[in-house]
């Protein structure tokens, strides 16, 4: 599998009062696909990553809206998988070129979340979830709060390791002027952050927030540039309380090695990784489940400094979804963008030198869609 | 392009208001993997089409909600292009099967509709217009009564005629148990029903209905069957204000000579239809569209008796959206599970004689998205 990142495009992640949906849908794609070299009318299909648009607005239908305020006369369509949403648009949109139906495919991952009330969000987004999880009062800060408990009792993982990776990722988000909290953070400032859902304080938890990501994509395999090479969704219950471990995402273990198998690389090539940390936590775990370590050691692996920049695995140059922002819709497609940016060698001041593949994991849920996608330079 | 439908699965539709949308989802996929010979865990993916459950329940990720359920493994995902979401999950499952990525794909497509108020469902379906159409006021009859108007001012077709295409479907409907309105009307009692949108009457209207239909569909072309030949998408701006004309769907004509490409086949060829007529003027506009007849004589055409079963080219053996009933996610699947009975020739009281094409349309908004599949046997 060789799938050619084309074009790229990037919304500034934040509270972004002033643009509606459609405006940071529009200004993400549109630089895609002058990055591509092509016009709109060469597009031949948009697949949009959305979660909760349409419950917050009334507005579904986002595919053919987004297309014909692009003047993109092609198939347009929303894929809908949580906060995986934008991984899987990218793993379908991949699937049509591969099947030669589509040649250029825009991918847009959007979501509009500070228009409402940070309640009425956090219980848009508990869609995701269960409804035996709502029923019984959880959150998403609620669920991660308990995976990170059991984590905490089963391999002795501290409030200070989770919060040495809010840390880093501010500090990679001070490097990325598209991010939502572009500055660094102290270990002592996140500690002492007011606890949202115990273990788990403000600082462990991303934040709400406006953007869009576009890619791109075809099967070009003629010229030099950044291929996707891997692409896989694995999937898990939906239910926190139905899984054999609160301590592992096994979908993304799963997604993770069927991935890799396409690119006929192993974890020890990845030079640069791009992980869903939703929650601090969330990114001990990847980690772990991903193979850079053994179960357990991933809050040790991570205070080490491996995953900063300079480190032997830099680990969410962008600043993560703690400190770049997570639009959910958007986040997959943003991990996308930003690995294509190191694999081209443009990330500027947050650059991994020499990096040659590249491995994003997005999650939805607390783990029931996992999609992981390799790149390569 | 040759997709065999290895299995077919279908519930009962109307207003099912002991099962919940989980409950409806199971049953079809259940019966279209045992249809299938298939064992759950042969299954790769499930693409699941739906549009509202998210807004009207908070429950969002129905992809691993149901594959769970099913103890399906693989990847699972929801496809959402309003009430083309069925069409459009099978035409992304293709995708991944002419892909390679994934052998074996079910196809669920499910919609509860009934567990709220009829100003709420109205509402939530108005998600597939614009914003621009909210603010006016405009719900979907009106919208569909916009396009009825035009045709009557343009061509001369009268609500007789339109009458006409209910009395046709309610024939229909009243050959198919699973139709949610399994009896016959006499075009008296469908031109005195009340007035919803001058000129569209109640009859002139789809109901509100929950139900379920799957398919089971792999790239195995050594054994006869029933095949997907060709499967296209067009889309067009959402807003009907924005398009050149009222009084076509331009994006049907466009996916129909799209997917006929794919199959060698002309329109002529086709020997049973499923069209999408969520209101009776939108079965006269598809007869244009599609190419059955020329633009301006689809009432006539209908008049004839050219499109009843017994005619040259039956439309609508299931009763169509009018009598069978339109859960939204459903109907594209449902379209497929229909045509898939008459070319295996096991539709019973109601089969058309010697079918070997046949072809599904299904559309999204006033024609926003259109969908249209062509099946071989």
């Amino acid at each position: 599998m060789k799938i050619k990142v084309l074009g790229t495009g990037l919304t500034k992640f934040g509270e972004l009062w002033d643009k509606s949906l459609f405006d940071l849908a529009q200004e993400a794609s549109l630089e895609a696909i002058k990055d591509s070299g092509l016009s709109p009318n060469q597009i031949d299909a948009v697949f949009v990553g959305n979660m909760i648009y349409g419950k917050v607005s009334n507005q579904d239908h986002l595919g053919p809206t987004i297309a014909s305020q692009l003047n993109i006369k092609g198939a347009a369509l929303r894929i809908e998988g949580a906060c995986a949403s934008g991984g899987l648009a990218v793993h379908l949109a991949i699937q049509s070129i591969l099947a030669q139906t589509y040649k250029n495919v825009l991918v847009v991952g959007v979501e509009k979340m500070t228009d409402i009330s940070v309640s009425q969000v956090t219980s848009a987004l508990m869609g995701a979830g269960s409804e035996e999880e709502r029923r019984a009062g959880l959150t998403f800060p609620a669920l991660y709060a308990l995976m990170a408990k059991a984590h905490m009792q089963k391999y002795g993982t501290t409030k200070k390791q989770m919060a040495q990776v809010a840390v880093k990722n501010h500090f990679h988000g001070s490097l990325n002027n598209k991010a939502q909290f572009p500055y660094e953070v102290s270990l002592e400032k996140a500690l002492n952050s007011p606890c949202i859902c115990d273990p788990l304080n403000l600082f462990d938890a991303s934040p709400i927030t406006d953007g869009a990501a576009a890619v791109v994509l075809n099967a070009d395999t003629s010229k030099r540039g950044v291929f996707i090479t891997g692409s896989a969704v694995a999937t898990d219950t939906v239910d926190l309380s139905s899984r054999e471990s609160l301590t592992e995402i096994k979908a993304t273990r799963e997604a993770c090695q069927k991935a890799l198998k396409q690119t006929g690389c192993q974890i020890k090539d990845v030079n640069v990784c791009e992980v869903h940390d939703c929650f601090t936590i969330a990114e001990i775990l990847a980690m772990e489940d991903l193979g850079f370590c053994k179960k357990g050691e991933g809050a040790e692996f991570i205070e080490k400094g491996t995953t900063k920049l300079g480190g032997k695995i830099p680990v969410n140059t962008s600043g993560g979804l703690k400190a770049c922002g997570h639009p959910v819709g958007a986040t997959g497609v943003k991990q996308i963008v930003e690995l294509t940016w190191q694999l081209r060698g443009s990330a500027g001041s947050r650059q991994v030198k020499d990096a040659k593949v590249g491995l994003a994991q997005n999650v939805g849920g607390t783990g029931a869609t996992v999609v992981v996608h390799v790149l390569q330079n």
